[in-house]
């Protein structure tokens, strides 16, 4: 568990009776607060009531590792400093917690339910979790798509804040991670969605075939991934085959692990884009992400002359929890 | 371990002294041993000179679970029935072994060369491996193809096999399995072959990902199966997002375990079919198989209009033993 006060005086015993976000010196007294809760990952933050972040706390306690009964003491846990504090101040109305993700799942804290694209990527009402009478933990609702079946949790919270911080911004919005999504907006909804598999491919690839032996677990070989990702593109039927050869290849010719590892990603990557292609050839496209996996995609939609923008993953999901709070007042 | 005498005399104590394969009641005594010993399994063949079968027997003891000191205990466990009672009746030369499979590979119990493709199934030359002087065990060779890079081991053992029981026949033939390989014959030589990871894929992920929650372990749907593989011929691209629509079909329209088995099965297939059409489409194809997996493979080929030669695979890789012996006589 980490906690970062996100000003220079956080930690200052001075702080005046001005500071309307503190009953005490040091104390955070935040007027409610927003939660990312993925698979791997809670993250937290302290908020005023104008969207001003006071803190942020986050843990390793995703919901891929809770039962429905750890869900409030994982997240009291984290937040506990937040809520006494507060408790000490107020009284009365409970604190309110804006959370989206996962938690919302079949296997997470409630249920949520999914509202059926096209919509806007935050649709009205949340769904109340169980928890003692101090808090209100309002989730986000999932998106859904029919035909081709698909679902998101989390991601239209970041498409909502993205589209706050870009207001009018028609294109596809790509997000890497695990299960990678494209996501079609115009005019303020989401339009259609399209997830894979590709980042769990990879892992289960790498770590449960034969090809564990081919590949390290760390490591990058730029080139050979720049001249992979269009060979995955122009044959992307013959992945199957393909990854039989790098087994073969690092038999026959010693191909490097590092290579081996880069050439696995390409060739899934490339691959995805090829069967994506209607997502990105001639649209615009904008990146939500960070880290490696960003910038792997990032060099392959480059090599394909795709002019990418970015934008920060993390700073979206809470400018959508903000939005998300904003329309509860 | 189970041990199958193949006539109704074997454990008949008045078996006469005209059996040449046998010096006490009871008791097999070998010209040779044909072994087929994989990653998963091991097979023994206790033979006579003229290729008739006197017994056989088979263990788990494959190539995966053993390290290198570990193969010849795990034989002498298998055949030490066989060994024992030969060598009370002749002595001085040892007993000859013949083996194909894993275990020639690198991780075996000694690595055996690589024949370049095209060349006949059973190239020249045993490798032998290290042994008690009772025994002499060769190992049959691999074969390799360089561009695209690929190799295998103990198929070309069948293919030899299929090639003695068939003389002449041209065609493809295709072996299911972990990693399925078609492998293209004319005039008795393997001209090239494909393998793809399409099972050890099918493992990974039901086992690894997401999926893991929607598929079942067992059980099967027939329709949904045939109905899946013409989805994956016509658009292998998209398999990826596939795989991620099957979680999504569970969770929105409540797809059975069994229904999305199947279909992931059958996207597996019908996407490695796609990119192997050059060794189907108008070609002569036989399928060296057995089982359920076999059953599949011929069920989505069938589908296609392919007519289907099938060939019993564990007698085609015996016959190529036996043709491997004969060489050496």
């Amino acid at each position: 568990m980490t906690e970062t006060p996100d000003r220079p005086d956080a930690d200052q015993p001075d702080a005046g009776p001005l500071d309307a976000g503190r009953t005490s010196p040091g104390a955070i007294v935040p007027d409610w607060i927003a939660v990312d809760w993925g698979t791997s990952n809670l993250r937290a933050w302290a908020m005023r009531a104008d969207g001003t972040v006071l803190a942020e706390a986050g843990s390793d306690k995703g919901m891929g590792k809770l039962s429905r009964e750890e869900f409030e003491p994982a997240l009291r846990e984290l937040v506990g400093n937040w809520t006494a504090a507060r408790s000490v101040g107020r009284t009365g109305s409970p604190l309110r917690i804006i959370a989206c993700g996962m938690v919302g799942a079949r296997q997470g804290w409630i249920e949520a339910p999914y509202a059926p694209v096209p919509c806007p990527p935050l649709p009205e009402g949340l769904t109340r979790a169980p928890s003692g009478p101090d808090l209100a933990v309002g989730i986000i609702p999932g998106l859904s798509q029919s035909d081709p079946a698909d679902v998101m949790r989390g991601e239209e919270t970041k498409v909502a804040g993205f589209l706050a911080q870009n207001p009018g911004w028609d294109g596809a919005l790509l997000l890497p991670g695990t299960h990678p999504k494209w996501i079609q907006v115009s005019a303020g909804e989401v339009v259609g969605f399209r997830t894979s598999l590709t980042g769990e491919l990879f892992a289960a690839l790498s770590g449960h075939t034969v090809l564990r032996h081919s590949v390290t677990t760390e490591g990058w070989d730029e080139e050979a991934f720049l001249a992979g990702v269009a060979d995955g593109l122009s044959r992307p039927e013959a992945l199957a085959a393909r990854l039989f050869s790098l087994r073969a290849e690092s038999l026959l010719r010693g191909l490097r692990p590092e290579a081996a590892r880069a050439r696995l990603s390409c060739l899934l990557i490339g691959t995805d884009l090829a069967s994506a292609k209607g997502w990105w050839l001639g649209q615009r496209v904008c990146l939500l992400g960070a880290g490696e996996l960003a910038r792997t995609w990032k060099a392959a939609l480059g090599a394909q002359g795709v002019p990418l923008e970015t934008a920060d993953a993390e700073a979206a999901a809470l400018a959508g929890l903000v939005a998300a709070w904003r329309r509860t007042q």
